[in-house]
């Protein structure tokens, strides 16, 4: 058995360091937020809300289960009525369904095409207990801890907003959820594309040589379960424009660090490979890509306190 | 003035950690490279070739200041008779063009589209003095530092290969020379993709969660003056595929985790913005794209090495 | 009221990460331990046995209120089986003696001679909240990840054990019972110095620079509440006497390394400030130093793990 | 060969990050300093005063050989016109004393009492190049960043002042020197405690629970070559005083935080182990604590400029 020295494997950021739990199958996931200033309201209506837009309530194409995890957040530190108080943050949700009973099975399966399968192939060994790590349940983690970031960020002036902008090759937003329900009838599923734009991020943020915000940004929302690309302003589209044409696009960075206007950027997520056409009986989402909006704010929110 | 904490501005690497520093009309720029183990022969002759690469020798359309520039390495410790100490390894390249005479005209003028601009435009202070540190020039200390991390990783059987794939519209490398040369005549610039092919990264390198193989990677190629985009695998073109088609292109990662296969990633770089079409004298690189090669090289070797 | 970067602030380690969450009278304090190598068995009877030790039960002088608090760990993820999964260790210890209520009476007080009384003395504000995290009930929470530290070193031949080795002046243990019930009787209380033996560390642990091993463990006591000095081999007595006379005493380490030699250390712990003779009633330590014992165990341990 | 992962070996501190690298026999040693900020005027003449106190310069006692070094700092960036830039300062140190034909020695001998012998001892491997960082050179680097970090103190009215306070048992500063005398003229060495005063730290510096301000401080001055302790306000000595007696004597620090009030902490040094005494011939130092005091001061400067 390999020893691999995985350094930061379940903490994100160094001044804000978020540190995530759990396994999907185990008590509860959670997380630790240390870092947060004293002070801050803690608006849980949001987190609630965010929650659910993870789990993809009503969403065409969404997994069954993840819609119906309640995803109850139990505050164990760090807040008090309501605020923080500069300790860190520790909260967990508890996996309602977790049944011991079911552990037995994965010793003798693992699911085709998740990180399980790639342990067992290339290692030789049956690391059928590391699934419940690589569960995208995980995001649910980064939600929460990316709310308290945004809420912060928002007291700043700092505003993310992320949204699909195209699924297949459909680029119009009226058409997505029936462009996502044909491939779902068809048991398979597509892919998409989510912009984010960052709000009100002050001149000078960001740092000019190895941290620069892109950098960190691409770091950030390129681990996100399923994430295959980062793209900012011109990006890779900018590559058969000439110097001349479009060198006033910025996408809000120049030389790392923000120049105060509008920072655009772009990411794609592959097609879940669980599906019916794969032979892959259950519940799956047909577009993680939908599911996955909140979760490219929550990580843009937690790499941007890093750099405030 | 605004006091901003940037806390990793010149280091890269938790392992290996790099440190770069000098600016470029300073006495010299160099770096520190601290964690190579001991014992590794350097090849001095290979570091050379690759700062020529960097420099753009007898390239079409490469600045004729950077292909003039001697770019010699002066070795301060950590090597001794060619073999590294396992002490920090620290190197300095002189600037030989340095003229303080120079520094009083940056006192009064800055360079368009630059990153002393935004300084200038933004906080309102005269940061001449930045602009040192911002030049492309920076990027030789990587070239130098990444030379040593390929040599350990060929070592270990790992082999990194990065090569023009694209520069504007025209994808056949046949084709570059013109197609640069074309618009180097018309004063203006144009952008190039880089493709890079990791082969002998072990299954199981890599980490899980928020340190996911490609994070890595795409924070380092980020952190490369004039880079846009970041994709591997199926990438941004993989959108318009249902998962029953493409589902069995990894890009040589699952779950953030080599899978022992070929790793491919493409990044995408801007055309420069400084050139005689936008009114800008003197002497420009055409193509960035094509010295940026092994420099893409080097940070996806120093990514690597962290994560061995 | 002044913003303070503490950024490790409850963060101990880079290699296995432990961070502590919990305020005394909140909901719970707790821990993760991230790093820990899959497939350690967790001897949980240890666990709670260390507990017992630091609550001081039955001990001479120790709280009533810590002799008496059950500690009851949950474990909530990173543990199966008895077993370590390779994922972050999350636990929590209830604070069964919550009572909201009680909470409204520390915004009209403080408890003298602690950091909340700094904090209200030289802030001008009143941070009755940060109690809670001063209080050396999150002692416990290191105790728990210092006997999984603990357990994984023992499994590489390593052992841990400090010994209360004086009371005030009393240097026979035989006597300090009877010590430190006199200076209990009295209304008082007394410090006393711990030594610390390590056995079985391989020679050329540590680091030669800034990470000697001695300055790794001496950080790692330190950070002990009441702890006021840290002192090895010869320590401060070896002052008076020539080096032809002692050269030959390293204390188990040379140049930052272990030798491989048994590493000897001692910490002074002052005694407690919250004394009937201060005028201050209720229950309280006559030795704080009796409880640390387990705790300079467990912070050793924590050191150690960091640079195998 | 056993692989060691020193993670900082050469790297101090995180928000100041300091470098030290060079060889005592190679071509220089030398750092780099960053996290600097812009605009602090370098006090050369200051720099220049604090290596003759490190060099020993007219100390009875001191090695021969540290007294004559010249040790004239090369500025290579970072700084301009005195004023640093922002940017990492980087410095180098000549040794003018290398000689290349002198290496070849050092492969068939170590240094009795160093760090190099025991890596010879216990490892079975030849290591004689690392002796060129264990070398008390090293400190000359600590010096000069350390000085920088006392101007930024300075100018934050921060005062940092060590004096020796015992010599072997002798108290009376007017007889160090007598003292020294006799045990150098003996072929001996005799060990030293220095004292350390910290003035101006506003209350509120420090961390509470692991980065406590005095776990900085042990972990700082513990990395300094020959340090066998370290303590703060009542030390080792109150072991012996009941609470009652000693309970407002802080030094300065509580619960981690700085109190406001001066700062005064002690750490003792072994007497160097190569004397004529022990059968070892050439120039040595008979009190390495006189030459420790400005390399303790520099320690306490890099690490309160990490936690400001």
């Amino acid at each position: 058995m390999q020893s691999i020295y995985w350094k930061k494997m379940n903490t994100f950021g160094d001044k804000w360091t978020f540190t995530s739990f759990g396994e999907s199958h185990g008590a509860a996931i959670g997380g630790v937020l240390d870092g947060v200033p004293a002070g801050l309201s803690i608006d849980f209506a949001m987190i609630r809300e965010e929650l659910e837009r993870r789990a993809g309530k009503g969403m065409v194409g969404a997994s069954q289960r993840a819609q119906h995890e309640p995803d109850e957040v139990e505050w164990l530190s760090g807040v008090m009525d309501g605020v923080t108080l500069g300790t860190p943050i520790a909260f967990i949700i508890r996996n309602k369904d977790a049944r011991p009973e079911d552990y037995e099975i994965f010793k003798h399966m693992y699911r085709v095409g998740h990180a399980d399968r790639v342990y067992e192939q290339k290692y030789g060994i049956r690391d059928w207990r590391g699934g419940g790590r690589a569960s995208a349940r995980e995001t649910a983690a980064r939600v929460v801890a990316g709310c308290i970031a945004k809420q912060e960020l928002a007291q700043k002036g700092i505003r993310i907003a992320a949204t699909l902008v195209q699924v297949g090759a459909e680029t119009d937003p009226a058409k997505f959820a029936d462009t996502i329900a044909a491939y779902q009838k068809d048991g398979d599923s597509i892919g998409g594309i989510i912009e984010c734009r960052i709000q009100g991020l002050k001149a000078g943020t960001g740092e000019p040589i190895f941290d620069k915000l892109q950098a960190h940004l691409a770091y950030a929302v390129m681990s996100i379960n399923a994430c295959k690309g980062f793209e900012y302003g011109t990006g890779f589209g900018g590559v058969t424009q000439p110097g001349s044409a479009i060198n006033h696009i910025s996408g809000g960075i120049a030389g790392g660090i923000a120049d105060g206007s509008e920072i655009i950027f772009r990411c794609v997520f592959k097609p879940t490979p669980t599906t019916p056409k794969a032979g892959i009986k259950g519940r799956h989402d047909a577009c993680v890509a939908t599911r996955a909006v909140p979760v490219v704010e929550a990580m843009t929110a937690l790499a941007l306190v890093q750099v405030l």
